[in-house]
């Protein structure tokens, strides 16, 4: 049989080939957002099948209207019909890797660095999100496997690719596949630790929402010089909405926007307190120092708890080398709100559309793109008991009590298992602030791959042990 | 000797001919801004010293960093030491044809055709823009020599090509020509009718300042999740500066961007209500309804005497397909300035690199990218004996009044003259508002080229007679 402390010694002696498998599968450049990259995120989700399918999982490939998901099936010999089932989320898609200049070795050639800490990092696209923690759960598996032959109970694995791009179809296929994919609780590794050494669960997610919007205004792009201040120029129009869309207070105008939004309870704000959060360091660690959101509001409520609006892209007339004096036909943004518990997705999107109308001058037009899925924010109770259990699983492994923490960014998986499969998550994951997901030299510090593939066993253990 | 009359009778008689030789001229490629028709230019700029030599013209081809400039020189016997001297200016080069699919008639193969309305149109680029344009004087010489077999002053052609590319260093090649070159007035033909029955003089250019701001906030592109309200986003920061630079009544709100500004004199905001300019048409014709300019001002003095400042191209963050939610580590704006007689360019400038610094919050920088020569504006003064007696002429061979037009455009020669050779120029011009100059299927009416190079008759005799 092998107890619990054979399979880590056995994933540990395993860790060096667990390595060289993540270093595979970050070579292949399974950017979903691009449709130029949709050879790749299929080879990404063969190669994510071959790995369960060789582990023994039973594998499949559903297709969907973007990219395929991939689910692995395992049940244990001589199951009982109420044998615990969990379900284990990750995605293997990530992000564009522009601006590609920045990055010092090329983003899906990945590279293995020693920093002068001593810790030992690899450097590429989707390091740790999401590839990296996914591995964490499946190698996790491995070592069960390859110790004690079977896992603890029945386990589903859902690896999707459209993370990063728009998974607004997969409510409709968790819809289709409600019977397999329904498990009593799912685990999702793809959020972060409270620092490198306090591991932390994600109890709270923002949810998210995604619009675009571009001003039409000339017919065809016009000289400057000839039409200069009587025509209508599409990027004042935008430029002047978009400044109106926050007070000098950082609070959002659109009306209704913070309806039902609650605040912390006392209890919670307490927690947090305790966390001793260095907001300058946070700040500082990506070149800034002056917390820029709602007034009134600590760092940790503003990302955690308070809702916000950012605009993530902009663009309009000429941008290339030199000047061209243009009045272009048209100008657009796109934007990402983030949601806090309360807040209904599409609501906020009416809202805000119904914003920028209002603003839009006679002899302009305006469209709104909706490229994302509305996801709408998610909290888990403190009380759940898969929640107790792998936080005691944590604090086992890292020696540290489990921090209970909000994230800023959605996993709308998340939200997609509350609402569609009435499925609570258990988020641990094991990525540090600095390992800039979305962000050019991405990287996974080995010893947060090795902390949480050991993480993962012992929650594996810990959750089907009877309370 | 022969009368005036004698003259535009030779030219009239010589019109075919004068057809012929720009139906030769329009067949050469002669595209400045494409290297691969480096050669063409070249071949364009010996035709059109062929052309001058052959009428009695002294010429020379002179060498640039860019395409050679053509200089005739002709001076009439027995020259007096105060005999006038003139220089006529055109440019020998022509716009990419782009897009090519939606000529009717290839554009380097001319075709005339006559249209219902009778009027005989030549189709080729180049047309009216400026081969079309620069041979009215030139035909005009030639009428002159054959008749009177001299001319009436002396007289200096120049004919560049590079006016459709960059033609950044005529000003050093003006300094380094001033004694040659710098004459009594200049003759530029490469602007407009009012419309096809009324002659125009353009008597105001509006300057030109171009300039780049990027916006610098976090190091990198954050995670809009993770970051989202805490973090300064610097597309946010710029839209907020660009959407302060014009109040709510078009006026732009830099301070001191209004000084030394003059609105017109009476008697021409006289002239100009006598044009009965439709601005509804003028706006319609690009698909807009609406006057956004300063409130208060006609369309016509919103484009010929009132300064502004327009977003020529703004971008940050991510424009591809999809979506990315990042909060970009910088956001860019491309501007220009359109400016009026009183305005100096880098006062301009300064205002508007002090408006922008003042307002970066602390956590972002701003960086300036200078990428344009500072063009002030032109203003003839309307008293100038050049003007009055080129008027005149005008009159006289069109039988209505010549309109002292402004133009929103820069012609950066003619700024040129004015600061390196400190002499004024009368841009008389007949191309008409549908020439498609720089569009597919440009054209010049043989209207128009006859009573060009009639005008010009007319306008030598005018200018060298004694007021």
């Amino acid at each position: 049989m092998g107890t619990v402390n054979d399979i880590l010694q056995r994933a540990d002696g395993d860790f060096e080939d667990s390595i060289g498998r993540l270093t595979d599968y970050l070579k292949i450049p399974s950017i979903s957002a691009d449709p130029a990259y949709a050879e790749a995120c299929l080879q990404a989700a063969d190669w994510t099948r071959s790995l369960l399918r060789d582990m023994g999982f039973e594998t499949r490939l559903l297709s969907t209207p973007a990219h395929p998901v991939v689910i692995g099936r395992y049940e244990p010999d001589h199951m009982d019909s109420d044998t615990l089932h969990i379900l284990c989320y990750g995605h293997y898609d990530v992000q564009p890797p522009d601006p590609i200049e920045l990055w010092k070795t090329p983003p899906f050639e990945p590279s293995r660095r020693k920093g002068d800490d001593g810790i030992e990092r690899i450097y590429a696209r989707g390091a740790c999100d999401d590839k990296g923690q996914l591995m964490t759960i499946l190698e996790a598996s491995r070592a069960w496997l390859r110790t004690r032959s079977h896992l603890p109970c029945k386990i589903t694995v859902l690896i999707e690719g459209d993370e990063e791009s728009d998974c607004s179809h997969l409510d409709a296929f968790l819809a289709a596949n409600r019977r397999d994919l329904t498990a009593d609780v799912a685990l999702v590794c793809d959020t972060s630790m409270w620092d490198a050494r306090t591991p932390a669960i994600t109890t709270r997610l923002r949810g998210c929402v995604m619009d675009e919007l571009t001003i039409w205004g000339p017919r065809v792009d016009l000289h400057s010089g000839g039409y200069g201040s009587a025509a209508a120029n599409p990027i004042h129009v935008l430029t002047g909405i978009l400044a109106e869309l926050r007070d000098r207070n950082g609070r959002i105008r659109i009306p209704g926007f913070y309806r039902n939004v609650r605040k912390a309870s006392p209890a919670i704000l307490k927690q947090w307190k305790k966390l001793k959060f260095d907001e300058r360091e946070f700040l500082a660690s990506v070149g800034l120092a002056t917390p820029k959101g709602e007034k009134g509001f600590s760092v940790l409520e503003q990302i955690w708890v308070r809702p916000t609006c950012e605009v993530n892209g902009i663009s309009g007339g000429y941008a290339g080398e030199g000047g061209k004096t243009v009045i272009p036909a048209k100008a657009s943004a796109k934007l990402s709100f983030r949601l806090v518990a309360g807040q209904d997705p599409q609501a906020i999107r009416n809202a805000f559309r119904s914003f920028v109308s209002k603003r839009v001058p006679k002899d302009c037009k305006v469209s709104f793109g909706n490229y994302g899925g509305d996801a709408p924010a998610v909290e888990i109770p403190e009380d759940n008991v898969f929640l107790r259990k792998a936080a005691a699983a944590l604090r086992d492994e890292w020696g540290r009590e489990a921090v209970f923490r909000g994230s800023g960014g959605s996993v709308p998986i998340v939200g997609s298992f509350e609402r569609v499969l009435g499925m609570h998550s258990i988020m641990a994951g094991f990525s540090l602030g600095d390992d800039a997901a979305h962000s050019p030299n991405e990287k996974y510090d080995l010893r947060s791959y090795r902390g949480g593939i050991r993480s993962w066993i012992r929650i594996f253990d810990a959750v089907t042990n009877p309370s």
